[in-house]
């Protein structure tokens, strides 16, 4: 049976871009090769890598003068630091949404002296701080788009000066914001773009070469971009895979499109967790993230109830992380708004049943 | 038409490792999941992350005890300053056999003092240089076991009191020598192990925690260690697919039976180099690479009628790299011998028509 798949990451992709990557895996276009048997420096995988590039852009309505987009390995927590050695000459402002924030802090610690603008660990990290200000003497201002592990969603952002980094792993491509505002978006492909492996960073060129450090090579931006993301050998399948669901994205008619289902899928998860006399919601409402919502039972004791609902309905991925408990519903913009139907029909069979 | 694939990597894997990996990413085991959307928390990846690393230890006959394997991102070009990260204090030595070598060196050099113990660049690294001695105060020894570019390959490895630090990406798993000699062993996954995306590093416990710099989580073997290459997302599909291979390997009869395999590939294609007047070879005839045949044509007019020749029968990937010109027939664990007959067969054809 064909699993509701709510994993945070990995997670669900599209299941045409499944179907293609598989037969790429024995044969990519009728090459007589298979998709990871072939040279990084074939013409077909140069292809992919400009299609991919140029796809990523048109998603982020970034211009191409101005900014770079370097497929990489490491995962965004190599962008913690990777960030910090590319742009902190001094001083930098961090705000502190998450875990992932917190190890972002940590990283460029090593580097420079990190500002904390603003914490919400007070609180479990439910909500967004708001009231602060960032001073204009830093090198760079960063920040995490959505709070995978927590559930909240940065809905604004600040008024800054200084170049502004920000992580967004876990939304990005999911809703139609100013990417322009930002100078250095970094991302894990294994949620709204892609498998395990690669890592999207956009970069606008002219906040780069500003530091006096000496960078190591694979570490700096300016090597990469210098090299159009082939400095060393890339993670080929990773990219390709990340092609392909860029290219649905673009079907299915863009990130404003898929905004609008993201919308839907978000607005009927919660509208069940705040109906339902058994849930509650763990974010603060104006701060929920579209992606992954976070609630928790009113009675533990019906925990294995419900359980047993979520896998009788072929639901995956639903528990919450160990920091938060409960569930975490991961609603990337591959998942259907099927999956998130059943997951509320489990919801109203608990409330019938208890 | 089923290509015969010399590419140096990414590179040729096995035909079943292939249709494994298809199926696999419309549905790992029965499991109603895709290998690209589990988590790398799930019992199914941890097995697969777990099984993958106990190949690897038992195909280097290192001890589990002693050895730990991890599997991270970034390629072997990360390895080049993460390893100084995680050993060098002062100094250390370093042989200079090919271009990666030289790459490895410059990277260290942003660490530490890096002594060049020897270099072969004088004659565009066509050999091992072998007299020299390592000095006892260094931190480490880094050596290149097999140069992809210029088709050497270490044969001896010299005597060291410090702990030894090897890039093995081109030939790992293809011979059977004394793993225990080396402390870190690292190696790109894209020739004999899978696809590009994963890294493989073999770091001997003890030779660890002994610089005093603050290291990035990300750089810092320990970390990766203490949470077994789950510090953050592992590349996911490029371990399962490395798992396959090291499997694969074990069926075959693990690295002793492919060194024999090898080595028939290898005198097949070195014995009608040197037999064919039309064609000489590259390298020093005594540090000949078994992994990778450099050779060129003693006449560059007859360059367009090999090269149909080759097209003809279905050869990929035998250009040589533009620093040596020419041929590479990089022959991996998983290219079969019927493609080495076939390149010689082509070779002959040449003969016969010139
Ligand atoms: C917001 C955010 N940042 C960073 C990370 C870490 O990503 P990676 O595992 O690719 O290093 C995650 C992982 O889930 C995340 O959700
Ligand atoms: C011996 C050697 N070392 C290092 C590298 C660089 O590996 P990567 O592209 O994974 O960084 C290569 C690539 O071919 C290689 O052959
Ligand atoms: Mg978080
Ligand atoms: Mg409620
Ligand atoms: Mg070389
Ligand atoms: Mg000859």
């Amino acid at each position: 049976m064909k699993k509701h798949n709510f994993s945070a990451g990995p997670c669900i992709l599209p299941q045409e871009v499944f179907q293609k990557a598989s037969q790429a895996v024995l044969d990519l276009d009728n090459s007589g090769l298979s998709i990871l048997e072939i040279s990084h420096r074939s013409k077909a995988f140069v292809e992919v890598m400009d299609k991919a590039q140029s796809l990523a852009l048109e998603h982020l309505k970034l211009p191409k003068d101005e900014y770079q987009v370097l497929f990489l390995q490491g995962g965004a927590s190599m962008q913690f630091i990777m960030s910090a050695f590319n742009l902190m000459q001094t001083k930098a402002a961090y705000l502190d949404t998450g875990a992932w924030s917190a190890k972002a802090v940590k990283e460029a610690n090593l580097l420079g002296k990190v500002d904390v603008m603003a914490s919400s660990k007070d609180k479990n990290y439910n909500y967004i701080p708001k009231d602060y200000e960032i001073p204009k003497d830093v090198d760079y201002f960063h920040c995490t788009s959505n709070n995978t592990i927590f559930g909240t969603q940065m809905k604004h952002f600040p008024k800054v000066d200084a170049p502004v980094v920000c992580d967004m792993s876990s939304d990005i491509f999911s809703r139609d914001i100013d990417f322009s505002y930002f100078d250095v978006i970094y991302a894990g492909a294994q949620k709204n773009m892609g498998p395990a492996g690669a890592t999207l960073v956009a970069v606008k060129k002219s906040c780069l070469g500003k530091v006096d450090r000496k960078i190591p090579s694979m570490l700096d931006y300016q090597v990469h971009a210098a090299k159009d993301s082939m400095f060393n050998t890339p993670p080929v399948f990773s990219v390709y895979v990340s092609m392909l669901t860029l290219e649905w994205l673009k079907a299915q008619g863009g990130v404003k499109a898929i905004e609008k289902q993201n919308k839907a899928k978000a607005d009927a998860m919660y509208a069940e967790i705040d109906r339902n006399p058994l849930f509650t919601g763990f974010a603060a409402k104006e701060d929920r993230s579209m992606m992954n919502a976070t609630f928790n039972l009113t009675d533990e004791s019906l925990k294995d109830k419900f359980n047993n609902l979520l896998v009788e309905a072929g639901v995956n991925g639903l528990n919450g992380h160990r920091s938060v408990g409960g569930y975490r519903a991961s609603m990337y913009n591959a998942l259907p708004l099927e999956s998130v139907q059943v997951v509320v029909k489990a919801m109203q069979e608990l409330e019938k049943q208890a």
